[in-house]
């Protein structure tokens, strides 16, 4: 049976667009019942100024809480730079997640940043935090809502500039669900095969209901490494008609029956997301929480 | 680029879920949309007892009006016996569609047959419509509401069965969605290989959020029909839980975007499917319907 890393992101990509605070006694409960399903790889939060995505004000007590509680867990949270970067390692977590947008439009929209600022930022996250993992999300790899089709020579450029740096992780985001598996075939088995040191993982929208085929077609191609959240919570505030991730449960579900070895249990996962629908009012693109409302 | 025949199944196994009566210029304007869009197979309506399902007694007007108005469209209808196919070759259809279930309770919740009654009406049919062309949708193919997994071995049997009276047109339906990209291509690699001179195709519904990988998985098997239903729409009145057929706008967005040679135009598709989504008060599992709402 061949291991499936299940990177859970729906505390930090579901949550983040949420407009309500959710309490963070939720939060932390709806990461409980991730973690009492055997998810061991879980994005917690997101260390982002309260002022742009207000919800994420407790990315510190979240983070906290979670290392304690959950020694066994990898917790990860999204660093937009330095002081993220530098809280969240104060707050014991030692995952950090930067993104990029390989789309310069994009990259300006969604953190205010030319692609050379993002990589001076990195390079400062890099230099102060020697002890943090660093991963580097590759936002609208396949995709972007201003730009349209991303060609694969963009994606290679930053990967190799980012390799150059150091990096050795990376996700190949489509952010907005732009992919086909066909494109998805083709990006990943390029990406493997030149840079075959380096970790990739997927992180798919289902906006075009080819969360579940995309992500899929990646593990046929080698990936390993695969993000979703929980009742397919989420978007992108600054991604126009993104929908959103791929649903853990769904595809939990899928991986399990056919042989793949997940490490979590379907039954209590579809409880988590239950959890998270009863008490998130959000917009899920799970198809089983529905079926089983 | 291979050719594949995206089976319209909306006006059928769309509509007839519908509680309310959708008025036959409703239908069949929804019908014209799917042939503006190019879309060259359609199943239009089922003749079944309007005493069992009331949406379906205008079947002579619309199968009637289909034939004379797209004579380059085939157009086929679902009949549940004998009486059903004499009506619907009367009103001029040749492609006539008989379900089956593999699994013998859903059979008899379903059509209330055991199997040699259902193999007794086919042999009926068979005799007195000899112009028409028959298909089997094998329901339940690859899981039952009441039985749970089907076997293989259940599925070659009935197959063989009907192979043996004549048969040589199948779908494998997935009738409540209970199917794994593993198990399809089993299924299908193993129907192909072992009924090399009949066709197959497959109709999958949405229930677990896999219809589109395992739609895409029968076709890399060599399967190259598949059936849809615009919007998403669909279910089984038997099967309890079961949800919509796979989206066709969703489908045909993604074959066209692999390269596969649909002749269906998805901006056209997606108007069809907005027009019955604006006038057909149902449940829809299609993305892109939605996004765009």
């Amino acid at each position: 049976m061949e291991k499936i890393r299940v990177v859970e992101v729906g505390p930090r990509d579901g949550f983040q667009n949420i407009c309500d605070f959710i309490p963070t006694e939720v939060k932390l409960e709806a990461i409980h019942k991730l973690t009492a399903a055997g998810v061991r790889d879980i994005m917690v939060t997101s260390f982002v100024s309260p002022k742009a995505i207000a919800q994420m004000r407790d990315a510190r007590e979240v983070a906290e809480t979670c290392v304690k509680r959950w020694p066994h867990v990898r917790c990860s949270a999204l660093v937009p730079n330095l002081r993220g970067a530098l809280n969240a390692m104060e707050a014991g977590l030692r995952e950090l997640t930067v993104v990029i947008s390989v789309s310069a439009s994009h990259n300006q929209a969604n953190i205010h940043q030319t692609h050379a600022q993002s990589y001076e930022n990195l390079e400062r996250i890099l230099k102060e935090c020697p002890q943090a993992a660093v991963t580097v999300d590759l936002a609208t790899t396949f995709g972007c809502p201003f730009e349209g089709y991303i060609r694969l020579d963009q994606v290679r450029d930053m990967v190799r500039t980012l390799y150059g740096m150091g990096i050795r992780s990376f996700d190949l985001c489509d952010t907005i669900g732009a992919a086909h598996p066909g494109q998805v075939k083709e990006y990943v088995e390029a990406m493997l095969r030149e840079f075959p040191e380096a970790d990739f993982g997927v992180h798919i929208h289902d906006t075009r209901n080819m969360g579940m085929v995309n992500t899929l077609t990646a593990i046929q191609c080698g990936i390993t490494t695969v993000q979703a959240a929980a009742g397919g919570l989420g978007g992108c505030p600054f991604a126009p008609g993104a929908s959103g991730n791929t649903s853990s449960e769904d595809m939990i579900y899928m991986l399990n029956a056919m042989g793949y070895d997940t490490g979590i249990q379907f039954d209590k996962m579809l409880e988590a997301a239950l959890y998270i629908h009863a008490h998130v009012n959000g917009n899920y693109s799970g198809h089983q929480i529905n079926v089983k409302q």
